[in-house]
């Protein structure tokens, strides 16, 4: 069987154009889910995938699905996509390089006017990032039942819009219904956002499963007070003991070396003014292990370090999961599939597990479902300098495409 | 000479009764500078100024300005007063015990039907606290020529609202000129905010001078990335840096004992989303040392202490200075005389210095000023258990009342 390629310029071209959208002046774009920003990039995806020859749909949630007919249109189709949302930070190539991909597949099909069985359907999810919303993968996890509706749509931002809102004032409140769609498999191409590949110097990553992480709330409570005559002695000071409490959490994640990971990236403080010693700081923290067991051990270190911190700091903690994800274990027949559509194309690859969730995660509870990466040239992520070359990019593409094609035959 | 006293119930019953407009559940009052409740708790105030026969001027900053006409009208005014702005944590007491003690000056002096040669003027000051905007006491300030007005007034609260439009809002832009205004002497009664009166059994704290305060903004720049796939070891986590930071600034002021002070008590996290490892965090700090000498050893501590976590955590760190206050030393002859009043109303004192600035500080640039402390019963302030009890707020308001006489006569 021939296998079939991208046309890499065209993906490029695409990629770049969409990642206009946004761009910032470091050269990423900044396009959180359902702004303005996003609603553009959302109406350039249809007009292509229009031109493109598909039909549109949007669904309550705003997730997009441009269907190519096959040839059986009760056969199941094979679902390609990610997402078009970015962090404040972000780069080009999160996210966007799997709806691109799927885009660039759907154009390289009709110009070689290949026929498939099963119909192909790119989607592009609501809110994967989580940076404007939360939780994330707000619009995958909803499609497969994980969330309910009613929750998504009163999520709201900082300021206070709701997802229902946000979804209005952009025009991408849909009629369909969420879920309910018929889908055979689910595949989605996604840059690593680590350096592994990249060192490693391999071109595809076949993600066989995750890290197990999870997600908490550290509540710390001090007492409100002048910050001047209040003496040092007298203080009970929420962020010192949040402070002392984020070196633990980071200590945590590197005593075990690249398997392990932590954090505390989001903080809420109260007051947050200069003449007031902190009374209560909130904090959203996480850790997670490649050994769930280890991921165990980690949270029980966690709280540890939260009693240790109370009596070190005088302040009291109390530390609440919101959230776990993994370890997922994926389809190996899919895992295969991708291993042998990537030696068939003479591209080297290696076995690798994700660290942070995508909308694959959601997707593969309910079908066969495949994540593939390709390299972070620069090893770095939901960072404006995040990278990969055009050769990268298409390499990724190249295998979506041709597994793609073997599925819907 | 006989002394005066104060109506102690009627004191006390105005200080509850203005308590309760932004009153929190937990018994204190919220009523940043120019919100709402602040505009109501002015309303009340000019209600009651003019009903005790006063005339009332709004200056364009909304200071407040509320006249007891004295016998020779030329002579240059006794002033009294305070603030009634609170941080978001705020007490009943600070602030608005030194306005609400003019107020019952004024009554008593009505009461008893007494004629001062000088006029007497209650002042109201607006934004005190900082909280709201910045920099604190804002309309003193700007009174004595320390600020320019068109500065004070494009002040931005966070959510962009300047202090000329809230000014607007609760209809205190008023229309006399910012300073100018005739002062001879200018007298603050205050709560102290801390513990060292009701440690030592006074009545009466003799405010001599103050600490030395240094105030910086530290910038800690790490790099944005995601907070799964990049390896602790590739991290450059700029809320890392800050929390290091923070316990370092928490030591330096720990290590002086009773004599120091330091605070890291406002942060500003960017991009503060729960995806990203944080690229730059903005930590106002301050130092203050009752010996000058002192604070600045102190600040070369933090300088030194910038350095540390730049090299142990891989951040950088820039520190600028912001603002500065003190040593201040009052005027001797007003601080002989609040001695001098408080021995004659059998009050027993003590000198102290302020760790915090207030009006009178400003103030103390334009004209001999005085002020006087009363005991906190709880010790602590800018927290809603702030208290002092109704004989406590008298004792110093009958300073305040004796010593206005005394130097408007």
């Amino acid at each position: 069987m021939n296998s079939l390629r991208v046309d890499s310029d065209r993906l490029w071209s695409a990629l770049m154009e969409i990642g206009r959208i946004g761009e910032t002046a470091a050269g990423g774009s900044r396009r959180l889910a359902l702004t303005a920003e996003d609603g553009e990039a959302r109406h350039l995806l249809c007009r292509w995938a229009k031109e493109a020859g598909c039909s549109v749909t949007v669904d309550r949630l705003g997730n997009i699905f441009a269907r190519r007919e096959g040839s059986d249109p009760q056969a199941a189709p094979v679902m390609v996509g990610s997402h078009l949302d970015t962090v404040p930070t972000g780069g080009k190539f999160d996210g966007i390089l799997g709806v691109i991909a799927g885009l660039e597949m759907i154009r390289r099909l009709n110009d070689q006017q290949v026929a498939t069985r099963a119909p192909i359907e790119l989607v592009c999810w609501t809110n994967e990032e989580g940076a404007r919303f939360s939780p994330m993968t707000l619009g995958s996890s909803v499609f497969v039942g994980d969330i309910a509706l009613d929750f998504a749509l009163s999520r709201q931002d900082p300021s206070g819009v709701t997802v229902g809102e946000a979804l209005e004032r952009i025009g991408y409140a849909g009629s369909s219904p969420v879920g309910g769609r018929k889908v055979g498999t689910y595949l989605e191409l996604h840059v690593e956002q680590g350096p592994l590949l990249k060192e490693g110097g391999e071109q595809i990553g076949v993600v066989t499963g995750s890290f197990k992480a999870l997600y908490f709330v550290a509540t710390v409570k001090g007492q409100a007070a002048h910050v001047g005559p209040t003496l040092m002695e007298q203080r009970s000071d929420a962020m010192v003991g949040a402070a002392a409490l984020t070196l633990e959490i980071d200590r945590i994640g590197r005593s075990r070396g690249r398997d392990g990971r932590s954090n505390a990236p989001h903080i809420e403080i109260y007051p947050n003014v200069r003449g007031v010693i902190p009374a209560e700081v909130r904090l959203s923290c996480d850790v997670r292990h490649r050994d769930p067991e280890e991921a165990v051990q980690m949270e029980a270190e966690l709280r540890a370090a939260c009693r240790k911190v109370e009596q070190e700091r005088g302040v009291t903690i109390t530390l609440e999961q919101y959230f776990e994800f993994g370890p997922v274990e994926m389809d190996a027949r899919m895992t295969g599939l991708v291993r042998e559509t990537a030696d068939q194309l003479g591209l080297t690859h290696r076995d690798i597990l994700t660290v942070a969730s995508h909308d694959a995660v959601p997707m593969m509870r309910l079908c066969p479902t495949a994540l593939i990466f390709v390299p972070s040239e620069t090893g770095i992520s939901h960072n404006e300098t995040e990278y990969s070359t055009p050769a990268q990019c298409a390499a990724g593409a190249d295998v979506l495409l041709n597994m793609a094609l073997r599925l819907a035959s």
